[in-house]
């Protein structure tokens, strides 16, 4: 299926990114995305939260164009934009991903 | 004058960076004291808002560890401390300082 609706590379703005990633919980699906080349589905993950906070979570993530979201099933898959964030904003994903704290 | 309180590096933490950044008006204080090595006292730069909008977003940025201020005389100096978030989120500010909108 194709992904869910999301800004193309020239509509992401920093403010709206930098937003997405300043949370706890959607630091950590990026952090776990990061780690992979394929989509997971976040549901997966042991974020500590509820199954309606996820999702609002990483749909916060999609709309902000950090990551892409495809249906599978009944399933969601989520992976990282990464090409389109460092073509963007050199740096910054490296950079959050440094980040011990 | 010594500086305003501000946390030591190993305080900083990224999620409140993130979150200190995530503002336009905050965005381009700290774009405008990327450009200069000196400080700058912020009330100088054209951000169109208010005294006491400003105290808030320098403060924010203060307290999230982004700038240093300095009082000097009735002024506030502020500076980036690029070398502590240099050194935490290596390629973040300069990812950041790189987005075109």
């Amino acid at each position: 299926m194709s992904a869910l609706p999301q800004p193309d590379r020239t509509e992401i703005e920093i403010s709206t990114v930098l937003n997405a990633l300043a949370d706890p919980v959607r630091l950590k699906i990026v952090r776990a995305l990061a780690e992979r080349t394929e989509g997971i589905s976040c549901g997966t993950l042991d974020l500590g939260v509820g199954a309606s906070t996820l999702t609002h979570h990483v749909r916060t993530l999609r709309e902000a164009g950090v990551v892409e979201v495809t249906p599978k099933g009944t399933s969601r898959i989520s992976t990282l934009r990464r090409a389109d964030l460092d073509a963007l904003f050199p740096g910054l994903l490296d950079g959050v991903l440094a980040a011990r704290r």
